[in-house]
């Protein structure tokens, strides 16, 4: 084998895979590392761990043919470094090592049997399939997936759900004390409808390979286990959690007795100060009442003492006296953009919240019990 | 006591001490947290732990003069996120509490009792004290400091040597395997020598303390056991590390076989990327074959493979085939300025490692025995 790069596309091709690559929960030795292939006519990078599989075409020019299977978590960081803006990579048939050249270095790395390597193969037919923007999709993971649990007893809540039907394409997570949904309305219906929960943890790592220079388009194709995502140069490839995901529509609350507009910024101020000493105490717990046009938002600590904010709103309904877990709170303004949050509960309910004049992103979180 | 203050006044004066007050290395919890004192006509932070003692003086409003002796973590953070440059402080002397108001934000916090707070005295008479300024000390310590051992088997090289004779002052740090030393010309000469061994993670605290956006004068002053430093608002008190130091003037090598002049980004690049895998392996070592005008960088890790590098230099004397730990090596390049490195050495003996033009700067290095 040997092939020539400009040292750009190279490392961007080693990035891509290098999550998988160098994932160290399923270290299970021969499916971890990266596959280089050029035995036809374009170099692929390839990584592959049980959850996920991810393949990426990289420009260059293949004076020899061949593959190689490396397993060297300090690749990418040597290549980045070489002195030149041409890397060569060879490997006689016979070697075991691969040598990899750049100005005046030299690294000689060692390799393993190509045989070894699980490589990723493509969802040929899928149960059903659709497409849709690379910034359309990263902007539905970040809203829903961090509304996700990370408690691995109960792995449904580890997933965001991804539901398609007809046009409508619909993500929701929640850890049972919270829920995040976002739908979008999608350019084609689709005929059958596709209802997969996909591991959050995966999920970030899609979100952070989805090109956001120029929306970019992304062919999404299901079968059982699996889903695959398709974009200019990479496709991905991650298993699903099995089981059925809770029907999130029932926790979506339709009846409040206040109804609160506030300014973001300025609320947003509001629960990060309170929450500064609430969040050592054990539960994160931020008190607020509503009323007479304000909001009186407390917190205590048992060691350090109180804190006391108000903000302005402007209220429709009845005064109003709740707790909820200050993080959570924050989680959802932190994802917000609008001037406006709308907040909408009764006594003892879950609250909605929503961005002014924005339909289509809901968040509900739980109050909590307090003496 | 009720006292006004300008945010930015609070929380600079606020940060000056939070490392000390909230240090839980030497958490006796009477002798943590910090003192406000605005009993005649400034306004005096304080924290104090065994190790190093600081006050600093904050502009404000004294309306009722009084002490408050506060353990709160997050005092700071609550402070600096008020959402008004205006800040009271208030406590009546019956109150356990002091309150921290801002804007619509009000901030109840905790105290203890001020007697049982541990003051830090001023050195009245030391046996001897100097002054200069706050860019050269802060550049004699992050040049030298970070060449000391973390090993607390041995205090002694956990500290850097402070050393005054007459109008030099030098200080050095070494943890046996290498030694940095770096020495200035005071203004004045001295009547009384010092001979301080000051701890290095304390030094940490004191350069990052050192205004440096316009020379400051620092006044040092030492008695037995501890060592002071008076700079514009703010005095700090360290103790010392007893016992003799080292006869550093021994370690540095007189006597060379080959002398190396090379461009010192060229090198540090060159050694990153032989340190890539070595920094891996057990002892980071780095082989250096210094000859035809060329240093030859070589390493090996079992799992990996080799990294082999070339630069060129400028080389007198004899060929040169010597191995060094490569973290070593690249603590020193990156505290030089200059852009030519000079490596003089010989065979088995200790590298020394100067910037061209620059004696007052001095490295020492040994080699590490390969193979």
């Amino acid at each position: 084998m040997k092939l020539k790069f400009k040292k750009e596309d190279l490392t961007k091709g080693l990035q891509t895979v290098q999550k998988v690559a160098q994932n160290k929960s399923n270290n299970i030795s021969y499916e971890n590392g990266l596959l280089i292939k050029a035995l036809k006519d374009v170099i692929e990078i390839q990584a592959n761990d049980y959850d996920m599989g991810i393949k990426v075409i990289v420009p260059g020019i293949i004076e020899e043919p061949g593959e190689v299977f490396i397993s060297n978590p300090f690749l990418i960081e040597l290549t980045r470094r070489l002195p030149s803006d041409e890397i060569e990579m060879k490997k006689q048939d016979a070697d075991t090592k691969l040598t990899v050249l750049g100005g005046k270095s030299k690294f000689e790395c060692l390799t393993m049997n190509p045989d070894d390597f699980n490589e990723v193969t493509l969802i040929d037919s899928g149960y059903s399939n659709f497409s849709t923007d690379s910034i359309t999709l990263k902007n539905l993971i970040d809203n829903t997936s961090y509304a996700c649990s990370t408690d691995d007893a109960r792995p449904i809540f580890m997933g965001t759900l991804m539901e398609v039907n007809e046009s409508t394409l619909t993500m929701v997570a929640t850890d049972t004390h919270r829920l995040a949904l976002k739908k979008v309305i999608l350019e084609q219906s689709i005929e059958q409808p596709i209802k997969a929960i996909i591991p959050s943890r995966l999920l970030a790592e899609i979100s952070r390979q989805m090109p956001t220079d120029m929306p970019q388009v992304v062919e999404i194709t299901a079968i059982r286990n699996n889903i695959a995502f398709k974009f200019s140069n990479v496709y991905i490839k991650t298993r699903l959690i099995e089981g059925e995901f809770p029907n999130y529509r029932r926790v979506i609350p339709s009846e409040f007795s206040c109804k609160v507009m506030v300014e973001r910024n300025e609320f947003t101020g509001s629960v990060e100060r309170t929450s500064i000493i609430a969040k050592d105490s054990q539960y994160d717990v931020i008190n607020f009442i509503f009323e007479d046009n304000q909001i009186k938002l407390t917190s205590q600590h048992p060691d350090y003492g109180t804190v006391e904010d108000y903000v302005a709103c402007s209220m429709e309904g009845e005064q109003l006296n709740i707790s909820f877990n200050g993080k959570f709170i924050l989680d959802i303004l932190k994802h917000c953009k609008s001037n406006e949050i709308i907040l909408k509960s009764k006594a003892n309910s879950p609250m909605l919240v929503q961005e002014k004049g924005e339909d289509s992103y809901i968040y509900v979180v739980t109050p909590m019990r307090t003496r």
